[in-house]
């Protein structure tokens, strides 16, 4: 992380930021090989869009013009339309899916690479400028069910394809959740959600208080905990364990099971042992209606989801139109620190070029750049020196920056040099001379991952 | 552009998106090619920073906390912690510069690719949040004048990569002006580089008057403008035609003059009539010290400049050490609000499937999502139809997308049809089958390019 910090505004150094566009990219290629459209709202919303969710404005952070501010002595204006800076790309999408659905074609699928902003107090320690990469398809007034197959399968392809080891990702269903809390008896559906969601942190005691608070007896909550406790990778499992559970289903609850089981046997297909039904999966703060998704690093389950969703069925509405959506969001800021904390990537260069042409003195500096120029007609990422001192000093700033290969100009004869292994090789034709494939990239495997 | 607009926050549609991706990427790729190390930096800078430079302070949107601003009835603070979004990469370049210059090797190469804000009025129409995309070499106390050449280089390269026609860089040297300026014994030399600047709005006269105002005679006046209309694509031409001037350049005049030619005549070299001395270009709003320079596309000038910037040889200053930098800005909104305008580039797909696999029922989803995921493992975009409606409404689905191909699914018989030239291939094999290259792409030049 790179100096001078401001608390919760994250700012990598070149190294790191190597990495991080290394997911970015990724993530974005991946997204595109299945079908989705990128999009960029703009950073701002008017704060009655932002309020609009209610438990999050308190995240919010307003903006002001400083000119506006020098002018007046009056706080600043809390009314409807005052700009604040989003703090999750789903407000936006839902607002410009409404305003633009005449020219869009159903169901939209788009990805969105954001930044996104929340007004935490400082010293929570808290990312309060962080990136986003999130995957929706929207449906206007109805939208199939595959598509929770098709977020699910995007997002694992596309994790898989970071090479940062193995990912987990946990399933389960709201409607079944609501079945199986509506069989125990209890009549708060969102209150025992809170609960749940709580009981990585304050464990199964906790968890049974505020059951208890919510006047559930022991016995029910003995059953909210057992069914949280089910976990299953297959439908037939599901069923088994549900069934063991002795609980009878409402039709919402047996729509859920059933939408739960096709999501595990289809994904287990083409991702065998990368998704598991976990009943205590709720994310009780969001607005979901069906599905919902966490995903884990297995070894590094202390950092918690590095990407979650779900579906809403209410998405936005606008008039007699409701748009439903099912989606992903990957916390890239928060996936990125643990890559680098873990070691699960390492960058070698902190320089995009794969060569670094020497400068035999300053009258023969064009030599170089047309030796440099020749490289970069084919795809070749080549820098000139920035100086023609001894040839020592030249090969030092190649490797300071991880330059891999050093060019020896002599006329128009080209030697290249891989400074690491240091082989040499003279008389190069630059129309045809290839770096290692394993030079390439700048971004590999940690030796953990 | 988008419905639901809030005034100066523009919104592309995802065709338009789609243009704007190739050029930020594009952009991308040939900094890269040219060794330039992607950097990101925050979104926010304290007020002190900000205001460093003076003048643009006013357009600065500060930020504070909705639950702050809710909980107090003071004005938003003013104090030099409080943040303000940047309105500029070059200010967060120069604090990451000084902070982090213990592990940064000098010459440092960055690009930067980011959003910025002005807190400009409403009324004004102008962009609020707009992207910028900057490169920049920053030495350590020193920095050579080849980059100069280099950045200049690496843009036109960039610019030419866009595949939008013409591009012409205007370029000049603050040296130079300041020695014609003394020559014709004008003392205020910051007001006559303003008033110049005021050339294209004013108009000769204009400038006259203001010249007039900074107490210029007529006479004096008269060089001015007489030197602002010189032009050259030699520095041949250049030396003659200031020499006709009869102006008697001071040391300083001199140096800025050999810089300008050395620039002309290296970029002359490569980029063949696309480079020409202007001395009208001054940049007098800027803090430039050397080259300046501005970049027009011919046909569309009255555009103004889309990509600008010059030699700072005070980018920043820590202690006893200077960093001095040189580098050029790209307007990427701008930039792409002109080449939709003028239709320089066009897209004809609104998603980046190149092929989309059509469903018999949805009994049969799998075999066709099985056959996407052959298509991508190869690399090819693919997506499946969301419905498994008659096959005449999927294909509708595909072309209101501009997805080029579809493919139909017969058990493990595929056939794939141009659905824009309508051929069909049937017995397709899926592990070779390859799309047209001029479909490869989403965006492609305009009629006009």
């Amino acid at each position: 992380m790179s100096k001078h910090a401001i608390s919760g505004f994250p700012e990598w150094t070149p190294a790191e930021r190597a990495v991080e566009m290394h997911v970015e990219n990724t993530l974005a290629r991946v997204f595109e090989l299945h079908g989705f459209q990128n999009l960029r709202t703009r950073s701002v919303e008017p704060l009655s869009a932002l309020e609009a969710k209610g438990e999050t404005s308190k995240e919010v952070y307003l903006l002001q013009r400083l000119q506006s501010a020098r002018e007046s002595d009056e706080p600043i204006d809390l009314g409807p339309n005052t700009l604040g800076l989003h703090f999750d790309l789903t407000v936006p999408l839902a607002r410009y899916v409404v305003a633009n659905s005449g020219s869009l074609v159903f169901p939209f699928k788009r990805y969105q690479i954001q930044q996104v902003w929340r007004g935490e107090r400082p010293q929570e320690g808290r990312f309060r400028e962080f990136t986003q990469a999130d995957i929706d398809v929207v449906g206007q007034d109805q939208l199939a069910f595959h598509h929770d197959i098709e977020v699910a399968e995007t997002m694992l392809d596309a994790l898989n394809a970071l090479g940062i080891g193995d990912v987990l990702m946990e399933v389960n269903n709201r409607k079944l959740l609501s079945g199986l809390v509506a069989a125990v008896g209890a009549s708060d559906f969102d209150g025992v959600l809170r609960a749940l969601d709580k009981l990585d942190k304050i464990g199964e005691g906790g968890v049974r208080e505020e059951l208890s608070n919510l006047d559930l007896t022991d016995e029910q909550a003995t059953k909210v905990i057992e069914f949280a406790a089910i976990t299953a990778t297959t439908g037939k499992q599901l069923d088994s364990k549900i069934a063991a559970l002795g609980l009878e289903l409402d039709a919402e609850g047996e729509e859920g099971l059933e939408e739960l089981k096709t999501l595990l046997d289809s994904l287990a297909e083409f991702a065998p042992g990368q998704v598991k039904a976990s009943l205590r999966i709720a994310r009780g703060l969001d607005y979901y209606t069906g599905t919902v998704y966490e995903t884990l690093l297995p070894g590094y389950e202390n950092y918690g989801s590095i990407c979650s969703g779900g579906r809403y069925d209410n998405l936005a509405r606008a008039g007699r139109k409701t748009y439903p959506g099912v989606g992903l969001s990957v916390g890239v800021t928060r996936l990125v620190a643990l890559i680098l904390e873990a070691g699960l990537l390492q960058t070698e260069r902190t320089s995009p070029a794969a060569v670094l042409v020497l400068v035999n003195n300053e009258e023969e500096r064009g030599t170089s750049e047309g030796a440099a120029r020749q490289l970069r007609s084919r795809g070749i990422n080549a820098e000139v020196s920035p100086s023609s001192a001894k040839f020592g000093r030249q090969i030092r700033y190649a490797d300071r920056k991880g330059i891999p290969y050093v060019c020896f100009v002599r006329g128009d004869e080209y030697s290249i040099k891989n400074i690491v292994s240091g082989e040499q090789v003279d008389g190069v034709d630059l129309s045809t001379w290839q770096p290692d494939e394993s030079v390439s990239t700048t971004v590999s495997p940690g030796v953990d991952a």
